[in-house]
């Protein structure tokens, strides 16, 4: 019989944020917290500081656990860069690719980083950590071994999965470019911070992105979040929500091909973007459960024997 | 006989600078000088006063001389909002558009303001206020009544011509969104603000823009300019540069349908850059002669009868 006592220690370890969970022997999350301690957002303390602060409490109560980190730390800016598996990857591979951390604190059992996924290719080789391990996750709450994901983000990861292994995988910087387009070109200066958000402008935009032919197409397109409310067609108001939509719907044309079904992990915010853009394409999706990041980080855990 | 006596002053006036031209009757420019008091950096002098420091000396000397001002002057942020014309347009439509300018300095002749162009469509409008000058330059220059011209900028124009008249025309953000996102997301951590030019990286950017298939591809693309030379394929010395080709390859594709002619107006440092990425996609294009901006607007004044 699997016991329910405290047996591992997880953190989903991003760039600006984190989160820890404690898990018992069957997989039930016993306590989780969330803090801002993100590999960039350090503030002077160290890895293993944070780390103590974070879970310090649950090892003085239950003993050396073993600690599974995943995420941005595993990076070249982060506590040990741990190593790309290449594709295709399976939970057996990421459980074989751990990387432990030498100086962690001697409160916890050892400490190790999943690695990242590698797609390598000559053209356009692309990297991913730590939604790797939620796209897991989610393969087990539905209990499906193959699909196409989204993990919307500043990067967005489409994630592919064939037979239970990941084949391939894909960033979209829509996030980060909408920001940088938002805050940084013309197109800023209509739009403002605290404007309500604008499902008309939402879907504007969204239709837009569908009738594009081409790469460069989206470069002149995105001048009509300008020229729609210079010609009195659009309220100024509509048009950052107009930029998203345009973004957002290139980027689901794009991964799915204009038709593919998937299923969104994590991050409900965007993700109710994402599932209301998918709508307006006509293009079959369902959301994952949340907690997917845990269930997968437990799964990469077991996989290894750490538990 | 035309006379060579002085007879015109123009204004190129843009946001962040500005060129003006004397002009004898007959077309020559007898004298010209450039500025940095662009619409948007005129360090608290009004534009009236601008206008006396850039051309009151031609005015003292030669008499009450007609002026005209094209470019970001005419625009809601300029001295007088210039009307749109509608296209198609030829010379004749922008010089029965011209706007006069109420308060004027009184050493000056008539002030005016040519208008810019207004692609009216519901979708996807388009402005453009100055290039459309350079343009009836560049048609002067070579003698020609058709053709696709771009002018490139942080703002790209590309303008299409027939029997003389621009019948269409399209913006490209590229220079705009370049600045964003080496500025602004994290593909500007890898690069240097002073790395040499590196035309290997252009070329590599412009080639990976021939295999792009859809406006969310280049979303996608765009990352790899940080993922080359994160698994060692590409110096990071060459990402600026790559990123740039990428862009422009882009666009390149998108405006000229992989495969149109087309001819280069303006702004030497990046019309070299242009015809660099055209000369690797095999599309043909030649360049147009400096100064298509001075004779594009004494092509304007004399249509409108202001010489």
């Amino acid at each position: 019989m699997i016991s329910s006592a405290p047996a591992l220690i997880t953190l989903d370890w991003g760039t600006t944020s984190l989160r820890a969970y404690l898990h018992a022997a069957d997989g039930t999350v016993l306590d989780s917290h969330a803090a801002v301690q993100g590999i960039m957002s350090l503030d002077g303390s160290s890895f293993a500081e944070v780390l103590t602060a974070n879970a310090g409490a649950w090892a003085h109560t239950h003993g050396k656990l073993p600690v599974l980190l995943s995420g941005m730390i595993g990076s070249r800016q982060g506590w040990v860069e741990a190593r790309y598996v290449a594709l295709p990857a399976g939970l057996p591979d990421l459980a074989a690719g751990l990387t432990p951390v030498p100086d962690a604190p001697p409160a916890f059992g050892p400490v190790s980083i999943v690695p990242g996924l590698l797609r390598d290719e000559d053209a356009a080789p692309d990297v991913i950590r730590g939604e790797e391990v939620e796209v897991f996750g989610a393969l087990h709450h539905l209990g499906v071994h193959d699909g196409l994901f989204v993990l919307p983000g500043t990067h967005s990861k489409w994630v592919r999965v064939e037979a239970g292994r990941i084949v391939a995988f894909s960033t979209y910087m829509t996030g980060d470019v909408f920001a940088a387009l938002r805050g940084h070109t013309i197109l800023g200066r209509m739009m403002q911070a605290d404007a309500a958000p604008s499902p008309a402008g939402f879907r504007r935009g969204v239709e837009a992105a569908r009738g594009l032919k081409g790469p460069g197409a989206l470069m002149a397109r995105l001048f009509s979040a300008r020229t729609l409310p210079l010609t009195g067609r659009m309220a100024e108001t509509d048009s950052a929500d107009y930029l998203s939509g345009l973004l957002i719907g290139a980027e689901l044309n794009d991964a799915t091909h204009g038709h593919e079904a998937f299923t969104l992990v994590a991050n409900p915010g965007l993700t109710d973007r994402y599932a209301t853009a998918a709508e307006i394409l006509g293009l079959p999706h369902h959301r994952a459960p949340a907690q997917c990041g845990s269930t997968g980080q437990f799964a990469v855990a077991r996989a290894a024997g750490l538990i």
